[in-house]
């Protein structure tokens, strides 16, 4: 599953590897890559934290005999955030299936994979597998962090839990959690996996893994939920796919199509499991937790901020970045907030667009200042 | 599955029924209530189309024996639609299954359910068998057809199809044509029905149609769709069910627990071959076919109007309303618009509430102009 480009790493553990929810690893590998060159003081590093179903491989560094990164608008030699300039980490999150330990990797003490039996994972985790790795990468603190949706949340965890090591957090179509339709949304999404008679228990033959459909449904929810009702009726509408009625109970209209080959080529690159440890890390991320109220909790953070918002994205609205804004701002923080006019929705963040140039734009000026 | 206060009638078809897409019914019973008294000008009836997964049983007509019916606010002895003036009749529409000719109902000519053999059924096709059901029980002219949803599809419907029968058109949440997000959710939702493996291509042992859980994910998909998010908030937010945290997969989110009681419940009365019919008929309903637009399909129409929407109703938003009443307003037909303030989403109709009171009042003051 990983691209040429990626590296692994074994974290060098002293002790087993504690995650919140309980549970330990004595071995972790992280899937990574890295752009540009770490320089003499080892303070230009941005790290990149990947929406849940990305990878590590955030850009192509301008390799043209490379597939393209998720992120290669934004980043690689004399792009907006410019590898000549910045070391750039992408890195597969902990509990991923993108190379590093996750649900799908060799459990060294019974020689199987994990499947089940791997510990529930949270942003915590995850941002602390991070730190750990890029330690070990000789990084000694983050010129910035960036990432949207879940690697937005991310970066969030990244300021206050080791604020001494951001200089600017970049948190992109995110919030400090997620709200009761989110979940709501993603109860279903895992319900369909959960149900599905092929999914075993999280047993399913990996030769297999395409014919477990309640994934394939999870996407197609999930994907509703990433575009904006104005796009999905400018782009697809009431059209039929063929001009022609469906027969059965197909109807045959276009966004029928697209969802079904989204969702099945979804099924070919993502593992069942990962999806079910990803979404439910998403769903019990909540910042304010252990916390008096959310300006508690972002008072720990040192660094400045750039928040960025989609008009039009219903999975974390504009005011979710607002209020992560207000607070900061009312903390006296270096807080830039910005929230783009577009109909793209929630992944705005990985389409090259006209409005995400705005972004691009901020992200630049951001890291320049 | 009937109510006890439920009647049945058998339409006498001269010739077989012929359906919009194809397929005819030789033999058709519907599945009727009625209260008051049709008065002997038989122009004081009112007809209620109802949406989705209701059925004809609107009113317990104020005896407290009976079951509340679904409009208990609105119509009774008394109520807003005071069933000593008028002569309401509830009616289970055709390719439903609480009563009417439908996918559970049995195939004369094999003796066996007709399941998914039932021709595909239209709004269209629904309006006709209760025009042809009301013939048959002496009404003449109908003062007014009522419905949401769906429901509401039929009133904007009845008013084009046969416009010298209606004299007042009640369109409530409702839309000429569902948008291309609503068609996205209802393709999952089906989705989720036919990728059950216990669906088995609709042939499933009825005694266990609770164990289909792919109509389960489906209606809690719809249901999401049916509430706004604010109200969620409000309602469920990020609260824990029991206080604690969820095991394995599950989060124990009070949401988590809402969606699966009412999916649970929901395959206890609804059958799940009629969900696919109903949600296929909503889907491919679509008022301005054959038309130039929506004006030249309005065009036909008689009847005063009533629309009415509600602010936080993101399935059929207030722009659908508004497209509908501005469109004939600008015909010169006689149209009440109201948008109600509400964070009750989609089903607000069907809640008993204060932003409801509204509604009926707005009905009430509808039905005396």
């Amino acid at each position: 599953m990983q691209d040429n480009s990626s590296k692994l790493i074994k974290l060098n553990l002293k002790t087993p590897f504690k995650l919140k929810q309980g549970g330990e690893l004595h071995e972790i590998e992280v899937c990574y890559e890295t752009y540009g060159t770490l320089n003499e003081s080892a303070n230009n590093a941005i790290l990149i934290c990947h929406p849940l179903t990305m990878d590590a491989h955030v850009s192509d560094n301008g390799d043209t005999n490379v597939k393209p990164g998720w992120w290669n608008f934004l980043i690689g030699p004399n792009k907006p955030i410019n590898t000549h300039n910045f070391f750039v980490i992408g890195m597969n999150v902990l509990g991923g299936c993108r190379g590093t330990t996750g649900p799908t990797s060799i459990n060294p003490k019974t020689g199987t994979a994990y499947r089940t039996s791997f510990p529930e994972v949270s942003i915590e985790d995850m941002v602390d597998v991070q730190k750990l790795a890029i330690e070990q990468l000789g990084v000694k603190k983050l010129k910035a962090v960036l990432g949207g949706s879940l690697g937005g949340m991310q970066v969030l965890e990244w300021s206050v839990r080791y604020p001494e090591w951001v200089e600017q957090s970049i948190a992109i179509a995110t919030g400090c959690q997620l709200s009761s339709q989110g979940l709501a949304f993603d109860v279903v999404g895992r319900a369909c996996v959960l149900n599905d008679p092929k999914w075993e228990n999280g047993m399913y033959d990996n030769s297999g893994i395409s014919s477990i459909t309640g994934l394939a449904l999870a996407r197609m929810i999930g994907h509703i939920t990433y575009i904006s009702k104005n796009m999905m009726d400018r782009k697809f509408g009431r059209k039929l796919q063929d001009g022609r009625r469906g027969e059965g109970f197909n109807t045959a209209f276009m966004i029928e199509s697209f969802l079904h080959y989204n969702s099945e080529k979804f099924l070919k690159r993502f593992d069942p499991n990962t999806y079910l440890y990803l979404s439910k890390a998403m769903d019990t991320y909540d910042m304010t937790e252990g916390f008096q109220n959310l300006g508690h909790s972002l008072s720990r953070a040192l660094s400045s901020f750039l928040i960025v918002s989609f008009s039009s994205d219903w999975l974390f609205p504009p005011t979710d970045s607002i209020q992560l804004a207000t607070t900061l701002s009312n903390q006296g923080k270096s807080v830039t907030y910005a929230n783009i006019e577009t109909d793209l929705g929630h992944d705005a963040f990985l389409i090259e667009s006209d409005e995400t140039e705005a972004m691009v734009q901020l992200v630049s000026n951001f890291l320049k200042s």
